[in-house]
């Protein structure tokens, strides 16, 4: 496994900021530099290497923790981040870094508490900051992921699950078994399933409401492997399409599409979002358009980047992101059509592998 | 709905308080007091009525929003705290409430350069401290929650799903599946299935290891329904138990049994907790059971109260909590069983009503 290999980047950063070591409270950078999978822990990363590194959780994970994460020395206890921080103290530590981000100010407070005011220094963000460049093993994973939500898709369609009379409801559980007999741990998040009006809600909950021909009905899912998530979103319609819902269609196509030719290592991620949200615009759609571009993904549904008008940054080779791009039509309908992609200096990979021409639900 | 009268409690104490209003940024309070189901929300709930309170969510949840919350105004902004901390400083409000546990050390001083230092005063919980006693509305939905996870294992174990060979997974699946099919959105937490040796790890998370003739079964698991959570452990025996199978979860059953008796309105937490440990001490096994006795249960899974030799506090009647003692003997296997119950004056409410005698698995 790439742990080690991991808090080695981190220890750089760590460096860089002329820390001695960062304390690690967010359970999922904690699972990023470890492998470990259970809800309670933290870390010391001590910048001069594994040696002087700790992790602790309690007593729950005592037999868990072993395998998952051999490499440290490891303490078993509840107090956690506060015993860590006593360790530190304890050891002379004298910057010891700790995610501002994360970290609430009765957090702060309580570590304070042990280390002295002066000890602590706020980071921004390091860890999240290595996690948007995914390594191979990551990708594989949310390669594996995206195909998982792409059969439960295909054969959601080929077995007739979208059929007129269905309620939003019934269309989310079956997709979620779908992916679920496709390898997938579970949904990465609550599925979305929205028909006719509905759909131009664009984080619509499923409901009792029934699938009725001539509806748009837009699927945004996602699959959870190993704790790396997958995001896609189709929008269908139920039988031959009304010239408006096709226009409309073809508007977020062209919009989509934009976005991912925009898509590439050094690109500004206002730059992008700028790329789909001009086509959407220029067809006179632009406030119809009520969200960023995408998001960064991986051990989190949502994570860095941001792909938007209010993002900030460039994109590098190896992040992973989604490309979404949508046009709400209240009490009409909504078309929303979303890839996970990884960047790269060239083409980006495209993940989600589900056709994005129109699919008519024959009904 | 019960929103505007939780919002009035909660003004009572802000009164007490001497703040002229509070910034709610917890999701799962902000949903307790609007209703609001959405991922994105804060609420200014000012000190003198609804009417100068405000609830901010962004455009995704511009629709969702308003039956969701009726009766307060709204503003559509993605800025949402920082907005909401902009209007009570243009307002004048003086002393601004915040929920210390919950805001980041970047978010408070994001909110700190809006407000001035001095205008910001942390707040110890307050809106966790009115959802420990569950209005009658809440304990139907949790009492919901509960039916639906005895249903689903009532029909599990009906109908044969938890023969030998299958696996973990298999099992965990099959479980949640039925809840929904009994009426749930889904699992309130990922669903622990645990078989042989690896039901003496407290929190396993379900593998590919398959079920065995004289293997201890672990299960424990919830439905969600409406946002509450139902939370339930049994533990079964896969054919005729072994001695010491059978020793040990008598052990569990006298001392969660204990617990119970322990449970009411007026009662120290850590009495509660004593009382159930005092039966498992007695009987030499004080080490392995590692973890505290129950927890509060609602719109979360954990939340307060803990029922724990850490736990601070005395029940009210009410108090929705778990009852879950158990023992683990590592490389053998471990018993839990837990109970989900309202705390009244007299006996609590039971609410979870799958039975605690042992259950022998024909096979």
């Amino acid at each position: 496994m790439s742990h080690p290999r991991r808090r080695g980047a981190l220890r750089t950063r760590l460096r860089e900021l002329e820390l001695a070591a960062l304390l690690v409270t967010d359970l999922v950078n904690v699972r990023y530099l470890t492998g470990f999978t259970g809800s309670n822990a933290s870390l010391l990363v001590h910048a001069e290497g594994d040696e002087a590194s700790v992790f602790c959780t309690d007593g729950r994970y005592r037999t868990q923790s072993e395998p998952e994460v051999p490499d440290l020395r490891r303490l078993i206890d509840r107090s956690g981040s506060l015993r860590l921080a006593k360790e530190a103290t304890e050891r002379g530590i004298g910057r010891l870094g700790f995610e501002s981000h994360v970290v609430t100010v009765d957090g702060h407070a309580a570590l304070a508490k042990i280390t002295g005011p002066d000890r602590l220094v706020a980071t921004s963000r390091p860890v999240e900051h290595l996690r948007m460049i995914k390594d191979e093993a990551e990708v594989a994973l949310l390669r594996a992921a995206c195909a998982a939500a792409d059969s439960a898709l295909s054969r959601l369609l080929a077995e007739d699950g979208m059929r007129p009379g269905r309620t939003e409801r019934e269309v989310a559980r079956d997709l979620e078994a779908r992916m679920v007999a496709a390898g997938a741990a579970g949904p990465s998040f609550e599925t979305i399933v929205a028909t006719g009006a509905n759909s131009a809600i664009p984080h619509h909950r499923p409901t009792g409401a029934q699938l009725c021909r001539g509806d748009l009905l837009k699927l945004d899912f996602g699959a959870l492997v190993e704790g790396y998530h997958s995001d896609m979103t189709r929008t269908v319609v139920l039988g031959p399409p009304a010239g408006w819902q096709r226009e409309l269609y073809e508007l977020v196509v062209a919009a989509q599409a934009a976005g991912r030719a925009a898509l590439r290592a050094g690109a500004d991620v206002k730059d992008v979002d700028a790329a789909a949200r001009e086509v959407i615009k220029t067809a006179g759609h632009g406030e119809n358009f009520v969200h960023g571009l995408g998001h960064g993904v991986g051990l989190q549904i949502h994570e860095a980047p941001a792909l938007s008008q209010f993002g900030v940054g460039t994109l590098a080779a190896g992040m992973a992101v989604t490309v979404e791009p949508g046009v709400y039509l209240a009490g009409r309908g909504g078309v929303r059509i979303e890839d996970t992609l990884v960047v790269s200096g060239g083409e980006p990979e495209l993940l989600t592998l589900t056709t994005k021409d129109l699919v008519v639900v024959p009904c």
